[in-house]
């Protein structure tokens, strides 16, 4: 193409904001036009990211949106929750795209956000607005959608290990539990005891149980997905990587089905989709074979003597869980093919 | 103590083998009196374990019974399954104590053994002899007996954190679902590529899904203290760290109790039981507040919006999943305070 | 361009060989065609390496050097030594291009190959047709040439990192030390006590002390630069990482220089070279800075306390240290922009 | 014995203070009557470590000299430096024994410390009083001594790997570099981007070259040791692990020495210390080797190519290189054997 999209990402100095950097730098159809982060503005983004040496010259912009607005078209914002419900009507507002990494804009009810984010929520109107970008499910809606919710990194892992069987009536609701384990890059870069190294290497513990912002999130989808309410038990995990989330769903089935039935039900449900991977009977996928790519790959467990379901679920957290699906959903908000600029291979070992 | 117990240890070149002689070294009543390898026979310990230089120049013994009766009292066979079976009833015949780390012996029946080790069972005459060593649970077994079959490693950290609510019959035993993740080491010193760096490191996986060989072990217990059939679904989850095991435990209560009700049962199952110990509401244990100690530490969570009860316990797998709780097993069965060589802080961080 | 040049990849399972493929898939002048492993041969090689799956589909070729032939332009040697000293004067001999990732050709001297390696060395005849495929330093020999020797990962790490004052004769060379260390992946995929990962985690370890067989090989270079033979000091170090080579490089100047004057040395000396970053004063590059990319980046310090410098170099060892460096050659070779298909940014974190 | 010596730990939500409190609670001749935090005063010690739950209930006292002075006959300090600067003196003239593991008291040179600790320096009467605790050196001088200074982590493992050769005057004590790797633990509990575990983890890297503040503590010890000053170049990096230091030393000889001679030197310098391992030809420790314990393990390699030195001597930094040689320095500044609490085998793996 002649011209290329001008892009803008609020919150360049988190890693959800340096991973979309590292990911647009290579997309044919963008041009990042300005990075911009609130703390550092002024300072050259390669003095805080050496690997962006020579790669990347820009100065980190403030958080000016007029300065943006004649900079961009489209604002990616990978701020932490609170902030994008500020910013994000402001953006729209002044006529650009806007995509939000960020939690403020992806459940319906104000109430159940302050309730779990412990945040005033964001103004109900713009909430409205925001599509709900779960790309192999919701797809259809962001295609020429002006203002995307980026979808959490547990809900994305956890939602395309789930959807299949929620919209197709499968499972008993009320059966569902999710134990879910993740790198410590989802707690971002900003400092705390729960990141510090000598804490958490060689260590694995659990979160926020039964009290993880991500819960509702998931819940709405799903209950979405099924056309009932749904209420499930949902725990966190911290494992000792820097990225990968990996999520261990068990249901009940609500009829009997063998599992080759069920696998292909996700193979129909995700046919061509290329970005979910359906593993053969007895695999199972690994968080490292994700890596660094926007690949979400699913396998499978029906156990006769239980007659329960195990379903595994990986993504690489910072690239489908947050700036991969964030550029996958720009790509269909364009009428892009969805792999532009992530057609690469995970990164392994 | 004028004299010491002789202790020997079969396959003190694995990772059990090696922490027995860790935690016997300090033991004030034990006495290392042969280290035995099949492999490694004649060779100096400390050649292939050089943090035992100058601490143990003991030579590495052959597999001979005669030879171990006449220098030992009591045998650990830190063995794979399938070399216990053998050697167990040689030394029980020849008089000695028998503390076995291995499986081979703590499934009662062969036809289950054979079903999910894939091996041949024990003889099971042998079987029936062997008291199953989970000290908080079955200590009083312990004391006295001659033969001792240690807990896996798994079902060390999954029992105690269910024991209570099965032996009170307070749960649904057929909504029991344990989510477990385990640390590298569980899979031993021998080579294999799931244990190799390159592949491990900065990955998480799941492994076995409903096919692991704990699982009839811990439906086994469950049963026993529940008084009827348990059949459960059991995953487990390798961790890139090296030690710990941490177990997410899912049930539905089969009545209304609140947390605290709960908390309590556990304080007073456990009352006087020095290496179990009961996190207050809202703190979850991680596996590092335990490492290279005898504790199972248990935090638990019940959701009000779903009525299910999660349960967290941790250990090290290799002292309170191994070696720690076979040392426990012999100071409950020599009538020693079961603390005893095992009164250490965990080593943190 | 209309036609893609055609590539096979032998040794296709080993790291070197996985990531010459990923890099190669989203090379826009390269079409793989033929994936080769003498171990898995009739295998599709997403098996063995499941982050392929629905990447890359091909079945693994046998090394049948015909076959090879009919399918490819350039095959790439990513075998242990020994076989590519084998097979690389049969492809050359077939009016292939080959670019070998092996230490077979590197060495001018069959004698000091055979002391190092304790390997019969290549038939001299072949060896002297090899370009050594440094390509910062001897890329002008690369253009054009039909046989390319890749250097090793630590040779490329400690030579970038010394050339410039090599080239230029500022140091004594009597006085070179080189403290080498590298994520553990530079050990390859085959199994061994030294990569199983609980002996390797949480720990630290020299290892071949004096005795590394990359020593003669930067000896070689360090003398041909210099003009008279070098001898120098080496260690390697295992670090518990799966990827990255960092080099700590201690030097004697010869004259009295400033820091300053040294880092414009470097500048000059890698003008218009892509991959190579001089870090400013006081900066020091980490490897993660360079993860999953072609760069060598490097920073140094001249101590004016002993009047010693120190210069630290950085590369991933998969990329630049193996696979990224064959594409770079590759490039040269075909007269393409050496940053054809390596255009990418460090995966951070 | 009947009355065991009442020991007070300033910094105890430090690592170097909750590993002190590990090493205490199993001594037999100490009982720890108090644990001092500035910043959680008040608290139990047990809420912020959740691993001494139920082993130690104390709360934590303030920093208060009177208070402490009527609980406690020796004060162990492990403070950042600059607070020991003040306290130790308080402690000192209040009649107790003080055991300072910060730098304060290190350098006999206020204007030495200044410039490299950036830091007011601490009385220089006091400076004069302390003893230079490094155990297998000075051990004479801690025995009856009142007041001693910890070495640093780093000075340890470097100065044991270096003391018979400068004692003996064999090296040519211009020729001294030492290349240096940290664990994380090192860097202390305190939050930093540089311990931000995503940063750290899958990462090496240099810091502080030619300006670490153990460079004037190692230089001086050497210095006393050898008779005439020493300048050396001291390069120190960050290993994604938590415990263990290893450094990498090299010399030029004086004279023509065997490997063999020198390795002799080595064990009658360390004749009768247990502490000291020197390990065999072609054999080097690794940091794995010595966790958990008070152990250093010194490996070496003469290369007859260049006619250097290189040895390899590595630490637990958080037991030999901070509390266990406190402890052992209590020891033998209370005429008690030195390795009494501190018997027990490294935790490997």
């Amino acid at each position: 193409m002649s011209t290329k999209l001008r892009a803008a990402i609020v919150g360049s100095t988190g890693y959800g904001g340096v991973e979309l950097i590292r990911l647009l730098l290579t997309h044919p159809n963008v041009a990042i036009t300005s990075v911009i982060s609130s703390s550092s503005a002024g300072a050259p983004i390669a003095d805080g990211f050496p690997h962006l040496n020579q790669i990347m010259t820009d100065t980190l912009d403030a958080v000016d949106v007029e300065l943006i607005r004649g900079k961009a078209d489209v604002v990616f914002l990978a701020t932490p929750h609170g902030v994008a419900a500020e910013l994000a009507p402001k953006f729209l507002d002044a006529g650009m795209k806007v995509i939000d990494i960020s939690g403020d804009f992806r459940l319906t009810s104000g109430e159940v956000y302050e309730k779990w984010y412990k945040h005033k929520p964001a103004d109900p109107a713009y909430v409205e607005k925001a599509v709900y970008g779960l790309c192999e499910v919701f797809g259809e809606e962001v295609r020429g959608a002006e203002f995307i919710s980026n979808p959490g990194c547990f809900p994305t892992a956890t939602l395309l290990g789930l959807a299949p069987l929620a919209a197709k009536g499968w499972i008993d609701l009320k059966s569902i539990i999710v134990d879910a384990k993740s790198g410590v890059s989802g707690a971002g870069r900003g400092l705390s005891l729960s990141s510090h190294f000598s804490e958490i290497n060689e260590n694995f513990l659990a979160y926020k149980v039964n009290k993880h912002q991500h819960t509702p999130e998931i819940e709405q989808v799903l209950g979405r997905l099924a056309g009932e309410e749904v209420v499930m038990t949902f725990t966190t995990h911290l494992v000792p990587m820097t990225r990968g989330i990996l999520s261990t769903i068990y249901v009940n089935l609500n009829a009997t089905r063998s599992e080759d039935e069920i696998r292909e039900l996700y193979r129909s449900y995700y046919e061509g989709r290329r970005f979910v991977r359906i593993r053969e009977q007895g695999k199972y996928p690994a968080t490292k074979e994700v890596t660094g790519s926007n690949y979400c790959d699913i396998g499978m467990s029906l156990d006769p003597r239980t007659g329960r379901l195990t379903v595994i679920s990986v993504i690489d957290n910072v690239v489908k869980g947050a700036a991969g699906q964030a550029v996958q959903n720009l790509n269909l908000l364009m009428g892009w093919d969805e792999a532009t600029g992530l057609a690469f291979t995970p990164v392994y070992p």
